[in-house]
């Protein structure tokens, strides 16, 4: 077997990306169930409190005061002509305890591509940065990803 | 005066976030001024290496590893046709031993806006992402940016 190979610290380091991989993975999987359920409480509480935060919407300057963050979110999931948000293969990077989340937004036949920047805070991984913007190349089939890490 | 009023802990934290600023701060601009003077070395060191990385130019897919972001650089600086950028309005957000820079940037009539990531690593800060999309709005002239610090 691969993994008896490797040394206890080195595998306690792999667990412990992994088990990171999967619950950013999950806090971006929430972001988007939240912008497609218009669910303005989960997304405000998906945003961090005592991080600063900063969110580009496409074709938007940068906003960078978590009240205007929210509010913004406010505004697009209380249009009736927004469409559901659909993520395409979502790459996790590990930065020990922040983590980025590149992936695809099919948004009502339009493809954008996403970074969304997550911090440790309360035991959970919230968000700090989201950048959205268009891209010309539709998503590709991709290996399975794997956690790349700092450490 | 008012610095009188802080305890030493928070003057020593504050001293930190403003060193830690102005460090972020120059990590940006060697990152325009080797894009505007197509320095690819120097683009290249700006680059992290023992940190994941990855880039999303306007409109492309994102790229995640290191040699396909440098070659990347290689054929953008290589393009005789490549406008030169000017960097305008820098908001730093700091997280501990991570920062980002907000930034506009004025490519040849166009306006893009972007989101700088950078990691300390080996006494400096360098690159670990960066994105740039299309703003439908300039930069307007904003007060004078102080740290907004995790910690």
């Amino acid at each position: 077997m691969h993994r008896s190979r490797l040394s206890p610290g080195v595998r306690d380091e792999y667990i412990t990306a992994m088990h990171d991989l999967d619950a950013v993975l999950a806090a971006n999987e929430s972001f988007y169930r939240a912008f497609a359920e218009a669910d303005i409480a989960a997304m405000e509480a998906l945003w961090a409190e005592r991080s600063p935060v900063a969110c580009i919407h496409p074709g938007w300057p940068p906003l960078t005061e978590r009240a205007d963050v929210i509010e913004s979110w406010r505004r697009i999931l209380a249009n009736p002509g927004q469409d559901a948000p659909v993520c395409r293969a979502p790459e996790v990077l590990l930065f020990g305890d922040m983590a980025l989340v590149l992936c695809f937004e099919e948004i009502g036949g339009q493809v954008l591509v996403a970074s969304n920047y997550f911090v440790q805070e309360a035991g959970g991984w919230r968000l700090v940065h989201h950048q959205s913007g268009p891209v010309n190349e539709a998503p590709r089939p991709k290996r399975a990803p794997g956690p790349r890490s700092l450490h």
